[in-house]
């Protein structure tokens, strides 16, 4: 077949995105060569720039432009909390709720021997730095609710326990818009082993 | 919520490609943020090299990086063979079966009143140019098969044929692979009717 080198080339390159297959990647590459010269140069130089321009801010590890990030600088944030994630998508996440006012702690995954993460791969010496230091009166672990998440809150619920603090995990029960006929036994069974006065 | 302005300016770029919503470009954006800086610049360039240095067949309107297409200026190609599409997506499809050896006409749209896509904003006059210049025998119409892929077809089938050539269009009928009770009236009915004695 014969396809120009250029557009070839994009299409590779795209489809080598997350969830981004061949049929996409050319789709992508099609609408590009249909787009203004200006609005792939924005959308090119965006690229270039979060690349470029973004560091981790070294208190909480989520993405930051300067050496400290905003939530970290923020006066209105309660500095005595701590959320622990796994990932910076998951502050954007938890952000998003407008129901947490206080600081957080990426840790760049969770325990998976399988996958070659321990303990000493994750941002969990920072954590417990952080806690030792400062004012902190509760760590929420925010760690995704399958087993190496769960794996790994006790792990750290054990580690943080020393400092004489507040540890929490976030509720387990039927997601809000769910559908009980629809959502799977262990959810049930924890909303009901979880069940709250009325 | 306090995202970076380079993550949100990378978000937002990216979700004006097609297919892609919010959480889809979030979650290039911050594989983009993990990525190394050369694969960025790579994926960068590349999308910036398919602007520049593409451009469109003279002849055929299909993608080139020269003034006439490596298909147009083949020596393989059945000059007297034209196959009309709608657009360069298109000329990949057909070019992917390996069954056609001839030359394409990329017509850049159909008929569509209401988008306003009128016969003079096609490429109907260049293809009656070629055909009347050339030593054409034969003009496959490899629209698709919906209302206004059919009004097209018919529509350049009536031009046509004062050039005393042979016009042909794509056959319809079963997909192959697909399934006898899955598939709707329209094609089977079609199918019976185009009905091929073996």
């Amino acid at each position: 077949m014969l396809i120009p080198e250029t557009l070839q080339r994009a299409i590779d390159e795209l489809s080598k995105l997350p969830s981004i297959g061949r049929k996409s990647a050319q789709r992508l590459a099609l609408h590009i060569l249909k787009s203004e010269v200006v609005d792939v140069q924005n959308l090119s130089d965006s690229l270039i720039d979060l690349k470029e321009k973004t560091k981790v801010c070294e208190k909480c590890f989520n993405i930051s432009e300067e050496v400290v990030c905003d939530i970290c600088k923020s006066e209105k944030r309660d500095k005595s909390l701590i959320c622990v994630v796994e990932e910076i998508s998951d502050v954007i996440a938890v952000e998003r709720t407008n129901e947490f006012s206080g600081l957080y702690h990426v840790l760049g995954g969770v325990l998976s021997p399988l996958s070659g993460k321990d303990a000493e791969s994750l941002n969990i010496n920072e954590l417990l730095a952080r806690v030792k230091n400062g004012n902190i009166s509760e760590v929420i672990l925010a760690l995704n609710p399958d087993t190496e998440g769960e794996t790994t809150s006790l792990y750290l619920a054990k580690l943080l326990k020393q400092y004489n603090i507040k540890v929490t995990r976030l509720a387990r029960g039927l997601p809000i818009g769910g559908d009980l006929e629809f959502t799977d036994e262990a959810t049930i069974g924890r909303a009901v082993l979880n069940r709250i006065q009325l």
